[in-house]
């Protein structure tokens, strides 16, 4: 087992090894706990029930429904009929969405409650564990509404990937891949070993996860430096919002670091998207949404990071330099019609 | 005009006075701004967005209604559809009910933008306007669902209350006659000159304030000192609740005070029970329901306050000397007894 901790503050450990429910044990303050958990993860969340003897559980059906306001308020109510009193604890497994949605019910249930974390996919492992965003959608747009609320501790549990399916385990993997750009780190960039039981896989996530938090740790409230980590994620969010999530994340991501990885070489960067060509054989996506430049750019005028702003663009100039800045509409045209290229197979 | 400093931290500044809209025209920084209004002060709020030049402007109806999960989801949903940015300020205006609603907006749209209030009633002014509290309902009970989230700036325009119904400004005293009891303050337990247009008014209403400041200063999470605040609520908010608020929070303070000054004697106090009766003979507050007390007692174990813990009282043994603590249940039904004796007015 390894341990990290994240100095936000207040300090949190983070961790991370294959079966981590004795230390949890350990962990667990005397008081009353609920569990909300994800139902593709129940019977890794029973067991934990079971560990830590928690007599409130409540399982969602995970994804961006989970993050709707009206499973906030059922979440919400369920806590209050409960009775869950200001010094208890929430406990939240399950992927992203879950843990987004927990964190923003333990951050205002009675004005804040004590809340751990066991996120059970590649991708809240590596991206949304840490940092402290909890976060639910409106109609108007994702993440709109949350919280910054570190939790007390977060435990990533590899031994609660074994009954994630394959194209989600590499999915949430591209986020680390994106770390390995942001931090110059190539063992990151490496995708041909990585497997639920790869030996391997606890050092390479240590490392994934090391990138976020010493991101997050510089700059806690997302004001400059954290902006970084939205690589890949201005063009991903709008191929996600075009396709009405038909196309995962961690696909319209990997779109995203080829559009990033082009964006870098126009603007006289070196050459990523032989790299991030790579990881999309590695991910064998479905296809992008064949948009052209107009029917996409409302979609990303719409992205939160844009309000207050003229949208800026991560943009790679070698792994571990990133700059972010506005771009002219020419220019993103021009490269956006390259990225076509290249995702079509055609010269 | 008075300005008094809150210093939570981060420290804000709560402005006192007759005609404010200058001074927080003077105070508004530049950029985007959005105006949330209760209806019932819809002439002053759009004085003030005309002073401050505020496009976005929504208008609720005040009252517990406001505090619903729906009501908060529309608000949101506005405030995206205006595209509020994050470096944007939300402008409350209206009494607490908005001012808690509003509140818990700013702290959770965007994961929190800038928030600045106008309280309009006397009851928002001293009670709900300093201490960062913010809040809505659930089914399952009132403010169970919030945040702690310093506003940047509070006005206290006196200009505000001109419309209040005579009523309401009386109601919102209670709680000026409350932190009297707190903080030993006998100016606070005069009432007779108290009137909207009164001269000694702003002094009366910065005293009353003070007492919220010092005691938010000593306790900015409700720890402890801050319980006491609870005065005269935890009966207060049960027979709110059981007549499903047909009698008023004021009323029903102004009634807890009672049974807490009854508590205060019967645990060896001074006899606080004069000066409240004389405040129940200045507000003429409706009776309270002829309820039993095991009809009340469901309506207390259901407090917010109580999770966690068996029921506390705050018990005013003297002005300025009160203790919290938990009562037997004895003691509470033979006080309840000599309480619905002094209210039916029978000896």
């Amino acid at each position: 087992m390894r341990k990290l901790t994240v100095d936000q503050p207040p300090a949190y450990p983070v961790y991370l090894g294959r079966g981590l429910l004795t230390q949890a044990r350990q962990d667990a303050p005397p008081g009353p706990k609920a569990l909300l958990y994800d139902r593709a993860v129940e019977g890794y969340a029973l067991k934990l029930a079971e560990a830590l003897q928690i007599p409130h559980r409540m399982g969602v059906e995970g994804g961006e429904e989970a993050k709707k306001l009206e499973c906030y308020g059922q979440v919400l109510s369920w806590l209050a009929q409960q009775g869950l009193p200001r010094d208890g604890m929430l406990y939240v497994v399950g992927g992203g969405t879950l843990t987004d949605l927990g964190g923003f019910v333990a951050s205002s249930y009675l004005r804040g409650i004590a809340c751990v974390s066991f996120p059970t996919t590649t991708l809240a492992m590596v991206d949304a564990s840490v940092g402290g965003k909890t976060g639910i959608n409106l109609p108007e747009g994702k993440n709109l509404v949350g919280s910054f609320y570190p939790p007390k501790a977060v435990y990533l549990d590899l031994e609660s990937l074994s009954t994630l399916p394959p194209p989600l385990f590499r999915e949430g993997l591209v986020e680390a891949f994106k770390h390995g750009i942001i931090a110059a780190d190539e063992a990151l960039m490496r995708l041909e070993s990585l497997h639920p039981e790869w030996p391997g896989l606890e050092e390479y996530l240590e490392r994934a996860v090391s990138v976020k938090i010493r991101v997050v740790e510089a700059d806690p409230y997302e004001k400059g430096e954290r902006r970084k980590l939205n690589l890949g994620h201005t063009l991903g969010h709008a191929l996600e919002a075009a396709t009405r999530h038909t196309l995962s994340h961690g696909a319209a991501v990997a779109y995203g670091l080829l559009y990033a990885a082009l964006l870098g070489k126009a603007h006289g960067g070196a050459d990523l998207t032989v790299s991030v060509e790579g990881l999309l054989r590695w991910l064998e996506p479905p296809p992008p949404p064949p948009l052209s430049w107009d029917e996409l750019w409302p979609y990303m005028a719409r992205d939160k990071k844009k309000l207050g702003d003229s949208l800026h663009w991560v943009i790679p100039l070698k792994p571990g330099h990133l700059v972010v800045q506005p771009v002219a509409e020419e220019v993103l045209r021009w490269v956006y019609a390259e990225f076509l290229e290249r995702v079509s197979g055609r010269p």
